[in-house]
């Protein structure tokens, strides 16, 4: 399925005891629904905070309830949060993370608006006049392949972090600002850590100098902090055409 | 003050025991800045999932932090979703209830647009094309000066429930539309029941002569639910200039 959810509402996507996540939320609904327990396996686990509108999760049922009177069983009983905007069979052997090739995130923000409670959690409101120019051309060095160990979250849970990323767009409306991140993979908390040295580039803080020393000799220690999550949306996932999407 | 909130994060505006609200929230921040308990009064108390853009609040401390620190300390200590916009003294017995002379409320709805997690709290999708034009026309028999028992919530809680319906007006900008009510005040659940009623009209269920019907023989038997809380924002309080604001 292709699940939008907001971010805001759940202590992230994991399944995680005593906590309200977006995947305990919808393994407890297709429970309910399919009466049997259900494991599901996501596209990216996204951190607290951070939004999907293309999320996509697999599980699998020996139920017989057609796919259409499914989806709209799921659209009843998950909570207005959580929307599964497809549902469709896939072969047993569709994995949403491993069969993935490539993921597209977008970072949201304004320039210039007052603290505002229905903003925020959805828009990373910028406190000072960024250079979106220098910010842009700042982007571009981090294109292709790199060890992105500077700019992951966990830095030990590989050996190398290796990715690559294939393209970086800014776009521009109004207050708003949004920077697009496509690439096959990305590291824990990577467009965070890219974001939270973009912007500091792009306030002037940090030379764009700064950020291609980082992928030449990447450093275990973040000097600058991650983006917030609440700008964060994982927009879509892209399969090969044999798995059936 | 002024207040700003995402009224999908709260129980309603008004205190509770056991559960999170705007009021209970705001006078425990307010506690812990002032160090000594506080009791606020409103203008208005917004239901579960109602919102404000322009909540008046007042309170009364012997504190003798200058008004732009206790501002600065409130921003900071309140949680995103509540904004205090605006924060000054008044005379001591400003009651911003009693002394209100005009509140704007808005309505905002969606037509056309498929379930959103990120639109739902704060929008009313509608599921049914709408004959604006014709809402529009049977609002206007609601302006003036009647007893809207018929479309409030608690009938039982004034006799002769009457209050002056100043101005309706409609806006419409892409899939949206609002409606805004002016007047100097509102029953309890007056304007989510005036909504019901006046979209039950627009889909063709309900004719504009059974809205002028119940102004003119209240009934207590509502026959058409309220329209939801998420579309409801408490605008805009006016008071007299010489209440200091």
């Amino acid at each position: 399925m292709v699940v939008a959810y907001d971010g805001s509402r759940y202590a992230g996507y994991q399944r995680q005891p005593d906590v309200v996540t977006v995947q305990g939320t919808l393994e407890a609904v297709l429970g309910r629904v399919l009466r049997h327990p259900v494991r599901s396996t996501a596209a990216g686990r996204t951190d607290r905070g951070v939004h999907a509108l293309g999320q996509v999760v697999s599980f699998t049922t020996g139920s017989s309830i057609p796919v259409p009177r499914l989806a709209l069983a799921l659209r009843k009983s998950l909570p207005p949060s959580i929307v599964v905007t497809r549902l469709q069979e896939t072969p047993l052997d569709f994995h949403p993370r491993r069969n993935a090739v490539m993921r597209t995130y977008r970072y949201l923000m304004a320039e210039g608006r007052p603290p505002s409670p229905f903003l925020s959690p959805y828009v990373t409101l910028l406190r000072e006049p960024i250079d979106w120019e220098l910010l842009e051309s700042t982007s571009r060095v981090l294109l292709g392949t790199h060890s992105f160990l500077s700019f992951c979250t966990v830095p030990s849970e590989e050996e190398k972090p290796v990715r690559t990323l294939d393209r970086i767009k800014l776009g521009r409306q109004g207050p708003f600002t949004h920077i697009d991140f496509q690439g096959r993979s990305f590291l824990r908390g990577m467009i965070r850590n890219i974001m939270g040295w973009l912007l500091e580039v792009g306030a002037g803080r940090r030379s764009p100098g700064e950020v291609s020393a980082l992928l030449d000799t990447p450093v275990k220690d973040r000097a600058v902090p991650p983006a917030p999550p609440n700008g964060l949306y994982l927009v879509h996932v892209e399969y090969p055409p044999s798995t059936g999407r």
